[in-house]
């Protein structure tokens, strides 16, 4: 099947795809996709009022029926998966498998909030007061603005869209400039739904694709409580603070640098596999890639050595061919940054093991790399910072109490994991002095967490959670309500005021 | 007793009461209390080492041993009492009964504190791996900055700092400038309850006595996770984005203008009740204090002569004093203040009942005056702002749905509160079109939240929570685990990678 | 459409049909359907060490696979949802929308279940001693039987199926002997959603039909961990100490003796509305059937006047015709069995309207009876017992207070209401000192609860509940688990033990 | 100080202790310490009927307020540990820190049901109708039964109390027949902290001295909803069905069976100390002794020939004095018992380490015994019953999952846990494979749980549950309402039913 065909099944038209001032070129092969319309800056103000507009009717609405929305909206995308995982393939990159999996995730999470959807549960609390009943109750808060990243272009809108609706906003969704065609696909397959369903609002869900002026309307807008990011800690220090400035709820998802400590008693079988695909998976570019492996020294040169091996016969090339693991990178750029970051690394007393661009055997145009392996003499400034590409910086350490330390001496805090067979090992890293991350996993990579944890990190990760447990209430404000049903007015802490 | 007793009592020293740059005066004469000394800007980066040093130990106390100090100090509480209700009384003007009401409010929250001690829940979870085990937990954070305000002194401060011990953090204290005594005698007594306990760390609580500087110090170290703020909406668009802007959590509870709607049905004995002790109670200066008056219009004249009639009578004087209701405000300036904003309700067309300075019958060189309430021809911006003083505004309507919209149509979100017998009206404001506040009562004031509620406001309030309910998340971090106990590496959303 | 047609839809063959011991005959019109195999009781072992088997198979199927069973399950009923809910028309004589309305429930608690297959939270909670980790979990139980009534022959076990296989159990199925047809539809329609699983251990399912023996297998077998049955508080009797005294778990929902409170102050239009449909409704033979009606002296007779005007426009007759209300009895001892009660009352001082049986424009042979409003002097015996019929008793009250205790004088507590616009008296239902029933709605009948809130009653009712909540737990076992990961061994409590 | 102190200290007078038909002996001596009164069956409906009433005032005592009754419970006991702690060891032969640990036992749930008093949260629920609140409360029962045995004699009291009390439900409490004493000075000890709370109704709490008939009484009446027994398996089979048969709600904790598995990868350091405390501590006769080691073949004969030297050195002996560690058996019959069991065990094949009577060295007229531990070629019979003495039984196992099965292959269901240092092994053990105890331990003993989590087993151990988690939703009735605030009456599930 062609690309366009994809594209066309998804729903998107000729004249969607053509005559736009955004250039969409595939990571594949660099060729031009499409040009597609750009939403002007100054529509934002209407389309945070539709937003607004639809939200008073979508508020009313009861919950388990904005739930079956997305029951339906997850039965059009199993229909669906096929072409949309094409498509994220096709514009970010990823291989088939990861272009599906990034759609299931989306599926995943619609049955999680259709669940939810009867649930929204708040609390009844008892009261120090007789006759007084007392209570917290979840409602809906207004439009939530969504701000996603080339990287993951549908998993994290579909997080956040599958919550905001069941919980009774709109969303207003600013995707990547890279991606615009998986968010068109997406939000066509959502209105399938929306007909099906026969009594969505207007404008529950738009799209506003754009460069940073959108994301500031979004950050800006008193009428936007809810922004969710998605993306570097740059953009979050920029997006953050506006948001908060306003009294908004920023609901941030920035950068990680990921580690990964093999203990001795580690399964290197599993821990070898858990490796490569963590730290090549998606080229090296998913948040919860794994950057930095801290090796119990007693097996760091062993594991070194075969994960060099492995790295070498790794298939690299078109991301559509069964039997690639090896995509490209988002473009030439990603590349370039890549290289100046391994000859720093270099700079610094590294041992760099592949990373080369490659351009044979692959598409000619795409941006292709040999994932690369660093050995590190110490944790230095570069390790110390997320670069987006395949590079795996490699550390020693004797005490599994400064494995921890060097884990945790990096700005970042999204994901981390152990390898070891060893309880204390695995309990003491999960435990207050272990990671500091928002994820931490035994014996599983820090990458592919299940929709049903909430998602997120700490530090200048941004502190956000999406998806599972109860990330649901950053989609809701909080009431907190005392009945008084008595003939009596007592105050609260024994207080006195008789007039 | 005389307030030099109290203070000894309290544990405070001549040394610590004089000799210092911070002038304490009590508003109920003007008279100077102490000298107190102020701790410098430059002294910060060692305080706030010293919190981090604290919290290494402290994360390892087992949570329910810090409940047992929480604990410790609740009965140090119910000792020290009377001694700190009258403090609270000299510095900040309240009358004995909410001095009192306050100290007891600290209390309650040692009580659930403790409770909370050896729950902390996070979740277990489903996962979808065999072999595999999910769950979600909550670690101690980090040092939490605390910063209070001068018109509840203590019990806020109380809140956060109950649950951040439970929950592992230590805390600085940054109270406000102008009731500096109280949290000096807080800190004492808290310390007798450390030296029962025994084991306490070092720089476990810490107070920082100072101005804008402190607080700054506070919101822009990277060593301070969480900053919990009290005061006004401008304080909290300065201190959020820089908390926010550094990737640290800002718990803020700033400015409400809240409102009382009144309906027909309304038991207006309890009502008129409920009104002149949320309107008038702490001279109008709790951040719950009602400030609008939403009166049916059937009803409107007749309550107003009412509580015109209630207002004239209400004693104002020396808050020490038995039977007095009206105590003084925190200083002349908020009398000025007060003034000002009359003037400025009557040029937009408003009717004032009461509400001048009163210096007869009061403490000479205290700042007194008359509870005000002012008849509005509608809500005008004057309305719309939070003046920190004893007025209440009046405003009449038809229809339960305008009163609603002109409830919600001011940029604060704190508290609420319906007077109706109708089941239907009542739930209406309860519900997801009613009232847009952090809390929503019925036949209660806004004022004189129990302590199992999660306490705090949107919008403009800061959307921060603290006290009951899952407050305390808002101090710990939460981490999402999966343990792999199989052999087996399966990824999630079934994507395939196999090297 | 024909009987037949829908029987041969839901995939029922002639040979199932034909041949077997059990005839079973349609309320509509008494015809014979079929003549249904049954289940040796001799057969009950093997059928439990089959389900024990799947058991071994099942739990190890993480629950988020589980809830994928459950919403193909979910799919086939929305597929299957007309024939099916013809058969409950057919065969318990609902009319259409009932029968429907019921399919529906099935469908919802599927929706339910696959949100909960994500979840089934356990805790993790804080550890009193440093280095341990305290969880509880919530493991599979094993076999669940569920004996079902007549009445809701296909939305109860579907409650208990929905939860149960969420949470890893198999079940055995002993539908009422007068609904097999149903229950055979049901599970072939689950078989086609195990066929699409492809991964559903055999046994996990499994259907026996019979009487009593059958029933006693289930409550008596050690290897039946969990015995749900829905019936008669006699049943109930028999079967709670039977799996109680062999440490099974009982989930009994038995009778119900379901009243509305009418106050002064009640909607009255919408009263006889909620009144009528849940008295006559499923001809009154629904476990929340409202059957007591206490109504304020000062609107008794108005009310019974109106109320006895509409039963008797009621349209009563063959419940697959549009229009129809009411359709027949069960059989025709129903029909005796209400009239002998009807004479009861009418003895103990009853003044009975309507309540005969029916026999012109229904179809022959079908057990039809209008619906009676009984005025009683008080509540006599004959009030305190269930009567499976559409009978509505009537009594008045002055004070709420003596309504409540009246409400509360009978044996059983499922459901009850009140309809009442006054706050306080609503909140006063609804508190402690209210309503003694498991479910309590105010201005809602008694009947047709959701599926997200817990279904079940208290007192004679039996006690346990189903559906929504945290009603799963019933179907799972808890563990409570403390993981020492430190190289000490202290003792909780501070105990010494040194040897 | 002398026995008579510690009972007068703790309020007992001379004429409660005298003069009664109920001879008290203590197990350290056989001496009498006392004839104490028994209440007459014929008293259980009035003692009843006095708990119905206080009933009715507690339930509208606000729960803050009722733990504010458990707090200063909390303070008394505090105040009185030494005493009743020494009243724990005479009555029931435990050393001093066992009996100490007891007190705390009762101290730490007072803490978390003070906790739970401000929180026994229900759910607010979101409905699928417009206009709908949905909402789950749990509310007072009335009267719980509380019957306990000998071994524990005031803890599971406490438990059930803290929590009852704090849930709004009066106690009726039958102490086991050889321990009245304790249970007369815990009463004592209440009855000081209701004093200083003030407004306890009367009849809050009562004691009822006495033997089966007692029980009995609880067990039966329709006025007692809550029967919470601790005791043999055998009395579970007999209270258990008379309580669900009237439709109360039975908590039992009966027998246990408790095993600990060794892997080969354990410290066996801390397990032997494990071992030993566990199986050894109250010399065996908890409920959570350790009777069952299943331990690796390969390291078996090196364990069992560290544990005999262990045991023999273990000093026996009068537990009051400083340094014994296993006091006496509860009297004569115990040992006897034992000494048949051992006797059966060695018939199967058992080779038997120590387990003989001790009479020197030891308190003339006292119950002591050497405790035995006994290698089984298999797991026989005897070893599957719980015998009430320090027997302990070993057998080998080779796989770990061979190691399970048998571990599980008991009647009793109450605790467990493995020693293993293998992370597979350990979250093995932990999982729906794994035990299934209530209780799964790794790396400390099967006795000594924590308040926090709920407490209680599976299987002929009963199924209840008590103490910490949601333990308390046992000793509350669950109401699940919706409150129809508008003016439509839709009906669930999409009914039509138009008259």
């Amino acid at each position: 099947m062609h690309t366009i065909d994809h594209l066309r099944a998804a729903g998107l038209s000729e004249t969607e795809l053509t005559g736009g001032t955004l250039t969409v070129r595939s990571p594949i092969d660099g060729a031009e996709i499409a040009k597609v319309h750009q939403t002007p800056a100054s529509d934002m103000p209407a389309i945070i009022a539709k937003s607004k507009a639809a939200f008073d009717a979508w508020r009313r609405t009861p919950a388990p029926q904005r739930g079956e929305l997305v029951r339906l909206f997850g039965e059009e995308l199993r229909k669906a998966k096929d072409d949309l995982g094409a498509i994220v393939t096709l514009e970010a990159g990823k291989i088939t498998s990861e272009g599906l999996g990034e759609v299931q995730e989306m599926i995943d999470i619609c049955d999680f909030a259709v669940g939810l959807s009867r649930q929204l549960y708040g609390l009844t609390i008892a009261s120090e007061r007789p006759g007084h009943r007392m209570a917290e109750t979840w409602h809906p808060i207004g439009p939530v603005g969504v701000i996603t990243a080339f990287n993951f272009p549908v998993a994290p809108w579909a997080w956040n869209t599958a919550i905001a609706l069941a919980c009774g906003d709109p969303v207003i969704w600013k995707p990547s400039e890279k991606t615009p065609l998986t968010a068109m696909a997406c939000v066509r397959i959502l209105e399938r739904a929306m007909e099906r369903f026969g009594e969505a609002p207007d404008g529950l869900i738009q799209l506003a694709i754009g460069g940073p002026e959108i994301g500031d309307a979004l950050a800006t807008s008193p009428d936007v409580p809810v922004v969710s990011a998605t993306g570097s800690t740059r953009m979050g220090q920029i997006v953050g603070p506006k948001v908060t400035g306003r009294f908004g709820k920023p609901i941030l998802e920035l950068g990680g640098n990921n580690a990964m400590i093999v203990a001795p008693s580690a399964d290197l079988d599993m821990a070898v596999r858990a490796i490569v695909f963590s730290a090549v998976g998606t080229a090296g570019q998913r948040c919860t890639s794994l950057r930095r492996l801290i090796v119990h020294d007693s097996i760091k040169d062993d594991l070194v050595k075969t994960l060099a091996t492995a790295y070498a016969s790794l298939p690299i090339g078109d991301p559509r061919e069964d039997g690639t693991l090896v995509g490209p990178l988002i473009d030439a750029g990603a590349v370039d940054r890549m290289q100046e970051v391994l000859a720093q690394a270099k700079s610094e007393g590294g041992t760099v093991h592949g990373g080369a661009p490659v351009t044979e055997g692959v598409p000619a145009g795409g941006a292709y790399a040999a994932p690369a392996i660093v050995e590190m003499p110490e944790q230095t400034d570069t390790v110390r910072e997320e670069t987006f590409a395949p590079i795996l910086y490699v550390m020693g350490y004797e005490d599994l109490s400064d494995a921890i330390a060097m884990h945790n001496d990096v700005p970042q805090g999204l994901s981390s994991c152990i390898f070891t067979l060893d309880l204390r090992e695995a309990e003491t890293f999960l435990s207050a002095v272990g990671s500091d991350c928002g994820i931490a996993n035994v014996n599983i990579g820090p990458s592919g967490a299940e929709i049903g944890g909430a998602f997120g990190g700490e530090k200048a990760t941004g502190g956000g959670r999406e998806s599972g447990s109860d990330a649901w209430k950053g989609y809701m404000r909080r009431q907190t309500s005392t009945v008084n049903f008595s003939t009596e007015l007592p105050l609260a802490q024994g207080v006195k005021f008789d007039i």
